[in-house]
């Protein structure tokens, strides 16, 4: 999985929402009603990381959750961080 | 719900294995198998906050998750940290 150039990160960007290049990893946060429907929505994103073999860096303060995405092995933004960020933004999208 | 000294907090982390009292919160880190293993004790864990009304604030990567316990209304830690710790250890052992 190829390393993606900053350039080609600012412009993977501006297809989603909200998400910003920060220290080394695309991250975004989102805030829910309350901690049940946070962690029904993170286990949500829980089963597409698995399905998709890649997981994030992600913290949940009671309605708020923190994701971080990189791809360690290739130790910089790759396409497959992109692929879960839409997924990501598919699932909040459908709350 | 009264705020703890910090000698009370030191007694009662002796009841507890691998918390410490680390800025403000008592705090401890667990690895497992994989995400999967992770993601699934996160989630029985997840029920129990809800059944206590007390929330951590936790982060996960991966099959690495670090818990942090502390109770906002009273700036500090409770009995309500210490009875979530508790649970959440008892979960643990009973993987």
């Amino acid at each position: 999985m190829k390393k993606l150039s900053e350039q080609e990160i600012e412009s993977q960007l501006t297809k989603l929402s909200g998400w910003e290049y920060v220290d080394g990893a695309i991250e975004t946060s989102f805030e829910f009603k309350d901690f049940k429907d946070a962690f029904s929505v993170m286990t949500r994103i829980a089963f597409e990381c698995e399905a998709q073999g890649h997981h994030p860096d992600w913290s949940n303060v009671y309605n708020s959750l923190h994701i971080r995405l990189n791809t360690h092995d290739a130790e910089g933004i790759t396409e497959k961080d992109f692929k879960l960020a839409q997924s990501i933004e598919e699932i909040i999208e459908s709350e």
